[in-house]
């Protein structure tokens, strides 16, 4: 192997460039952000110094003390590693070496973890994927001081450590290694980085091509298919993240070591688009939290201090210095110590977040997350494929943000991630029962069961159809369409942002047609985020005694609060966010009703957040069109006790349907209207005209947008 | 009159230096905070010229469109006033101009507001107290721009508006003016600023000394009644924030234009007093929600900018620049200016955030609010007198905070302030029927009927008595009884902060002990805020129907979610709030119940936020010792992805009554034991002694502590 850092004897690192790690080192005074990581390191090492080698067999799942301590560690051998490059001082090489010689005696003894829960167990953490994550920072600490050791110490680790992991992870778990999944992306990553340290091509080679090297699995194949032609992660946001750091960081070891291999710019720079990808999955930092996600994971976290700090170094783009600044932190390795630099010499530009079509899928064929973007809003709809096990029975859904907020929401999963009391930190049962159900998305149910009859076969082979994509201008909009979520039922669904002037925020179309071979019941659910201060629909309130909304399919998690019939004028209910109010505005089926609900029922164990949600209901129809306005409008400031602009500035909301088109007309209170048209025709620039209150209207395309 | 400023003519400024106002403009460029408040107000100042001269004929209550058309007038004159003194620009005077001679016009029509909901109907505003407001600003605005006016319009405008106002609040609203009451201080100082502008001494002398000039009403006999001597305010932080304005901004006046009065002298100096005061009524910076409180109030705010500046002015204190510092915000006049130059300097000190004791009513005699502070947490106790008609039946309630966040609630007022749609943002039914009634606090209920069965006048006459208060140390501790809350029934209460070594923040225990003539039932609520992760109180949920606690006095407001049977080690819950653990720890009465209910129901207008509490419950008893304690532990970084502590470092609580002492026990799970005693004896040192575990302790005065 030839290292790009000119390593020439056997032990000298290659996953870092000494030189580089010697400067950050000798410079990082004049960086602050880089400083504080040297800071932060020191004083968290020297703490686990302190508390001196704690090496535990292991016991405990997620959450628990023995799961905790080998975390711990293996971010002490990271970070002591990379702090004895970076300041020479012997006390960090001494750390990782008493460290590791602890895991020497441990690790050739260890057989699977006995809190394992399922086939994957790992040695020294319940699940093998937490053994990865382990060897791939142990790994990249042990190589930074593995000159510093005596051979003979050199030796035992080699042997009783990284060789003893990276067989465990590779030819011994050959069900995990050569998966397509990111579990087997750590375990490539994870046995790759070892083959490099340990200068073992047998090693390096399985990790890029699999088990046996034919390259039907392995790192390059999971390049090809984990990732869609846009660098969408088929999970989903919040695995997209997690799933970014093995590729990222092997990646980058790859190009150090075998640069003729030019990995970044294998599969036209999927690791780099993946990176840049993972940036626009986020509002105000934040990922959206669609499938199994944790509502409170943004940038700033390891994986992408790491992913930033990489792209960089490999672009150049001034645009990842603004990602680094809202970061606040730099990873501790000389790609940081760059971004810190260039970010002191005010190169920050800001990042091109922007509407986006995200396809799904390796060849881009399975349905796209659609991102429609303003200044000050941010509208998502998830017309993705199922996105496997995390994924959730949502063809279709949306997501809003506005002014700093989530309004229209999504449960992400139900979990407390870590937390031993609720149930170890797994998964709860309400994360099948509650979270990833329909009725749990804005989007539409029929005959109160899930997408797909919540079956997750079935949803892995039918996607959605992005059928249209306008990002830009005044008019933004998306239509998708599935036909495979219930049997004999088709529903199509264009959202559209339309920017009107005087209004600081756009206002959101929604329009939901379904047509079913039966007659059915249709819900159409919306979560949203707020106090409710109008409920303009008649309605009549559950005062003493809360019904349970169904039976199953996370219906039976519903406390119906009131149950409502909206009108042609009686349409609408505002709510106040943060001191902005936002009116949902609807042109009510025949018949329809409209429910008001919460989340908690049968929850006996206090499992559930308690989330409002609406819902319009139809029933015994064979086909619906739910027509609905979302309209962000006004001010409340309560520290300065001011109000503006609480009343809806809509009069009337209208819809027709002709024989080819959709029609919605908008009509303010200042008497200006909006009307926006949508054929049927998604494809080419034919010309379509409707009649609109006697006057013929024309336009080219899938839409059209009048306002007078 | 003599004038500080020496305004010698009779229509120049006598509010606001004339030099000194010129020269805050001449330096405004030096000075960050004091150029943002020039730019902010230009801005404001244009748009509102822009947008033209709009004086509607009164209609609309609180919220409503002409309500707010002359807030935002109030605010612009007021502003354009100061930007003419500071600037120098006549756009600015002629604007005050042109809007006061609209008013000329509107004012000496104008008779009750037909939106007046009680007796005291303002002229422009549905209540004079905003009248009262409009006139304090407008009359700043008008100082500053009069002796650019011609005497024609001078004369008009003090004829027309001022003179009608004054007459208004004054001759011709007794029964505001000469109360003793916030609204009559607004009266007061309105009146009162208006006769120095017009150089009218009958005016002041009014003011100052109520309409009969005895001095049994008017501004001094507020300085003497409406503020304890430790500066406290009857009706609560709330209003004393809102109520401080008249008393600060007419003070300065008296200042500038009689200083022979000595004004921040009066009364041991209870103006600057009540200033500081306000800033300890604080957590964060925002204020203690107790009484009819919206809970976004914070220092942020017009009236704390003035306090801040004019008691800067007048003592040079500079911790209250500290306070600026957080506020962001200056009062665009020189004693703000002052603030941004000193701040500018580097002068800026940290306020003198401490545990007090703030004795209540005019003596000081009726009860105290008692504020226990470590650096990492408050603990308020609201052993206050009622507080008049904005009171809560809340006797020895208490709140905590801790790590940033509100830990032990108070629900504040049930109102949306300034939103149409909720009643004209009046006080909503809801206000009566749960967030005054004592349920919705964290104290003794018995029988389900608040104390002094919800009645005003009854609550009026009986304040709690604080028996001892301990403010500082390792043990920091407040004791407080009633016994006219209930017939029959007296309630001792003491809650002690323990500081601990190896916890972040002190751990709070609670001893709640009550005795009553006949047998009843006892409940003792916490509020909280978190989510449950740990029930270990053996508990049965209502999972699919939800019934209400009770019929009337707010229990018909709370949800049961379940029944719990607490005993001596399954008693307790732990919550996670931002990160931090929270447990709750209970010593069981025998057959004590465990209530955990959720408030929401008989809600037909979704008027309330839900929020969770728990109740300990103890049926047909004549006495009963809650003991509780309150643990605040661990981390949970979900960013990181990284928890410790999530378990509670307490192993068990016990509780022992003596003859005349009560011992709490807490025993940690690393083995070590603290034991608080508190004797029945608060006052003087006598000796104590118990026998704990065969060892006898002993102790001087009210209260002792031994960790071993
Ligand atoms: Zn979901
Ligand atoms: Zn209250």
């Amino acid at each position: 192997l030839a290292n790009a850092h000119g390593a020439e004897s056997t032990s000298g690192p290659v996953l870092i460039s000494a030189r580089d790690a010697t400067q950050s080192g000798a410079q990082a005074q004049q960086y602050l952000l880089f400083q504080q990581e040297l800071d932060r390191a020191r004083k968290e090492v020297e703490a686990a110094i302190q508390a001196g080698i704690q090496v535990p067999t292991p016991k405990d799942p997620g959450g628990g003390d023995t799961h905790e301590q080998h975390k711990r560690n293996y971010k002490s051998i990271y970070q002591a590693g990379l702090l004895y490059r970076i300041t020479g001082e012997q006390q960090y090489s001494d750390w990782v070496r008493s460290l590791l010689l602890a895991y020497a005696d441990l690790c050739p003894k260890l057989g699977p973890h006995p809190a394992a829960a399922n086939q994957t167990a790992g040695r020294l953490f319940w699940q093998s994927l937490n053994d990865s994550v382990w060897l791939v920072h142990a790994a990249q600490g042990y190589d930074a001081v593995r000159d510093a050791l005596s051979a003979q110490d050199r030796g035992r680790i080699d042997r009783q450590v990284f060789r003893v992991m990276a067989k465990f992870l590779s030819d011994d778990s050959p069900q995990v290694f050569n998966r397509i999944h990111n579990h087997a992306t750590w375990a490539n990553a994870a046995v790759g980085m070892t083959g490099y340290v340990l200068r073992d091509t047998e090693l390096v080679d399985k990790a890029l091509l699999g088990l046996d090297k034919t390259g039907k699995a392995g790192f390059l194949k999971q390049l090809d298919v984990l990732f869609s032609p846009d660098g969408y992660y088929a999970e989903g946001p919040y695995y997209q993240r997690y799933a970014l750091l093995p590729f990222v960081i092997f990646a980058q070891a790859i190009q150090n070591n075998q640069p003729e291999r030019k990995i970044f710019e294998y599969r036209d720079g999927i690791v780099l688009e993946a990176i840049r990808t993972t940036i626009q999955l986020t509002y105000d930092g934040y990922f959206f939290p669609i499938n199994d996600a944790m509502p409170d994971k943004s940038l700033r976290t390891d994986e992408l201090y790491q992913a930033v700090a990489t792209a960089y170094q490999v672009t150049g783009d001034t645009a990842l210095l603004s990602i680094a600044q809202w970061q606040g932190r730099v990873v501790l390795a000389p790609e940081g110590f760059a971004v810190a630099r260039d970010i002191a010499a005010g190169k920050a530009q800001p990042f091109p977040f922007a509407s986006r079509l995200l396809r799904d899928g390796p060849r881009g064929d399975q349905g796209a997350l659609a991102i429609l973007r303003t200044p000050s809003q941010t509208l998502v709809m998830k017309n993705t494929a199922q996105g496997m096990g995390h994924g959730h029975f949502d063809k279709l859904n949306w997501l809003l943000y506005d002014n700093g907020n989530s309004i229209v929401t999504d449960y992400g999963s139900a979990r407390f991630l870590n937390i031993q009391a609720k149930q170890g930190g797994r998964y709860l049962r309400e994360n099948d029962s509650w979270a990833k159900q329909t009725i749990a998305h804005n989007t539409l149910v029929v005959n109160e069961r899930s997408h797909f009859n919540g079956d997750l076969k079935t949803a892995e082979k039918n996607a959605p159809e992005q059928l249209f994509f306008a990002g830009g201008g005044a008019t933004q909009l998306s239509t998708a369409e599935i036909s495979s979520a219930y049997p004999g039922v088709t529903f199509r669904r264009t959202i559209a942002q339309l920017t009107i002037s005087g209004y600081e925020s756009p206002l959101v179309v929604d329009v939901l047609r379904a047509t079913s071979a039966t007659p059915a019941q249709f819900d159409l659910p919306l979560h949203y985020s707020g106090h409710l201060i109008n409920l303009a629909v008649p309605h009549k309130s559950n005062v003493a005694a809360r019904p349970v909304l169904g039976r199953a399919n996370g219906y039976q998690h519903l406390w119906v609060d009131a149950v409502g019939a909206p009108s042609s004028d009686k349409n609408f209910v505002t709510w106040l966010n943060d001191g902005r109010f936002y009116t949902y505005r609807v042109v009510p089926p025949s018949g329809a009703q409209m429910i008001f609900a919460e989340s908690g029922a049968n929850d006996p164990n206090f499992n559930l957040r308690r989330e409002p949600v609406l819902i319009q209901r139809v029933t015994n129809a064979a086909n619906v069109t739910f027509v609905s306005l979302l309209e962000p409008h006004g001010r409340h400031d309560g520290a300065n006790e001011t109000t503006v602009g609480s009343q809806s500035g809509v009069r009337a909301l209208r819809y027709t349907r002709t024989a080819d088109a959709d029609v919605v007309q908008i009509e303010l209170a200042d008497g200006r209207n909006t009307i926006l048209t949508i054929a049927d025709a998604v494809d080419g620039d034919a010309t379509h005209s409707v009649n609109i209150a006697g006057r013929p209207r024309s336009w080219q395309g899938h839409f059209g947008r009048f306002d007078q």
